[in-house]
């Protein structure tokens, strides 16, 4: 099942994306993120209308997002960095989440601003020092494209953690949809990358992840309690803007192109702070 | 004004304390943080009940909770850090808050849980780009009790960020009380501390903060924004178990009362995960 969320006049609408990829929005108003109620009302959907005119949204709020750095080797490297001998962990506040047609805002003063495609993971079932990977992967509820937008001057330059390059205002497109983890047969197989104004700059895929999807879910969860629609996201492949030769940044009017296997596309629109705040 | 929130048969509801130190519940369900909305419920509240005799939630439910770090010379110090140029930021979970009176628990594994008595701030007004520090003190509601509390393993040889020490469950006691700004003449003249098990550890003044509220708003606003309900905690002064010679970490059964100037006490009892989860 492929999950989204639309803004109507009614107000934000949960929805299904259906098999002829039309969106048939679900009864009510969008609730907290709980599979197993969006399954039960999925199956009283209204009828269809059409996916690209739609207005998009993320397609949930999540409760926090914890990411995941130098995640992929090629990534450290690209960096100059080792490769973590256990995972890297920052936060990004849920507020700086937009949906996969939304502009993304350069901050005042920004001269790196940075992207970086990730998988996302959707949690689904309450984790609390887990006994072992193998039980991680039921308290996944799906996979969901999530662009990490990142400030490189303020992550690494201005004297602290990385957050403070993490968390501008729109810094992290989730969607166009989840897809429930039934229909991923293999997390670790999903081809993932970004083109910017037209050109590939990241091709990867999960199978490269230094630390996989079963095993971040069981890590976290021996530091602090995952909640259903908790967002993990998972890191990113090589071909960031600060690992180009010479290194490239976003640009007002910039157009980038995210994508996932399985997990569609965003199409985000870089803007300037200057003209919105 | 004094705002707080109580776990009642109803559910949670929001209420003030009023000049006899007695509790008047506002009506209807607790709502999220809105200081207009919220004076204008005081004014219909209900007859009072018992401090001592409530059951005290957290006095909000943070959006997000941006923690400033060493931002007193003398704790700095005591970790053998330098004071910090720019304020560092770091973050913890809004699902990682309870009240003033529950208990905290110590991570499954832990060796170095840690208390940090600080000044919480709560934003009142969207606060993006500040032009300067003059404004800043308008977009603030109110100040809280927190305590940050810290697992130094976690937090700093498991190889990342802060964050990982940071987030544990119940990691964030805040309250007992917001008490308003307009009841604050002076946020850099709050005494504030810590006793363990009835033994004075933190003696401080936020005096002493390298970087003021006004500062920390105006700063922390350039990076992201801040909206009604969002904490900021503003760094703890000396005294933490880390900091002792030799270092000392709380164990299951200690008590810790922590305590402000005009803001109250939490009396925190430690209990282990191992017995709660």
């Amino acid at each position: 099942m492929r999950l989204l969320r639309i803004r109507t006049d009614d107000g934000l609408r949960d929805a299904v994306l259906d098999e002829d990829d039309r969106v048939r929005p679900l009864p009510g108003a969008a609730e907290p993120f709980d599979l197993d109620r969006l399954r039960e009302r999925a199956t009283v959907a209204e009828p269809a209308v059409d996916f690209e005119t739609v207005m998009l949204a993320a397609p949930l709020s999540p409760g926090k997002i914890v990411c995941v750095g130098l995640n992929y080797a090629d990534h450290a490297a690209e960096g100059g960095q080792e490769a973590p001998a256990e995972p890297i962990l920052f936060m990004k506040a849920a507020d700086t989440v937009v949906g996969a047609r939304d502009d993304v805002i350069i901050p005042r003063g920004s001269e790196k601003t940075d992207w970086e495609v990730e998988l996302g993971v959707v949690i689904g079932r309450k984790a609390a020092y887990l006994a072992d990977e193998a039980e991680a992967l039921a308290h996944v509820a799906g996979y969901v494209l999530a662009n990490d937008v990142s400030e490189r001057h303020f992550q690494l330059e201005r004297g602290g953690q990385w957050d403070k390059g993490k968390n501008s205002a729109t810094f992290c497109p989730l969607g166009p949809w989840i897809l429930t983890a039934d229909e991923v047969p293999d997390p670790q197989a999903i081809k993932l990358g970004l083109d910017l104004n037209g050109e590939a700059l990241q091709d990867g895929s999960t199978a490269n992840m230094i630390f996989g999807v079963a095993h971040l879910v069981h890590y976290i969860s021996q530091f602090m309690t995952l909640y259903p629609g908790d967002v993990i996201s998972t890191g990113t492949p090589a071909g960031v803007g600060a690992g180009q030769k010479p290194p490239r940044f976003l640009r007002e009017g910039d157009l980038l192109r995210v994508w996932a296997d399985g997990l569609g596309e965003q199409h985000s629109r870089l803007v300037s702070a200057n003209d919105r705040t």
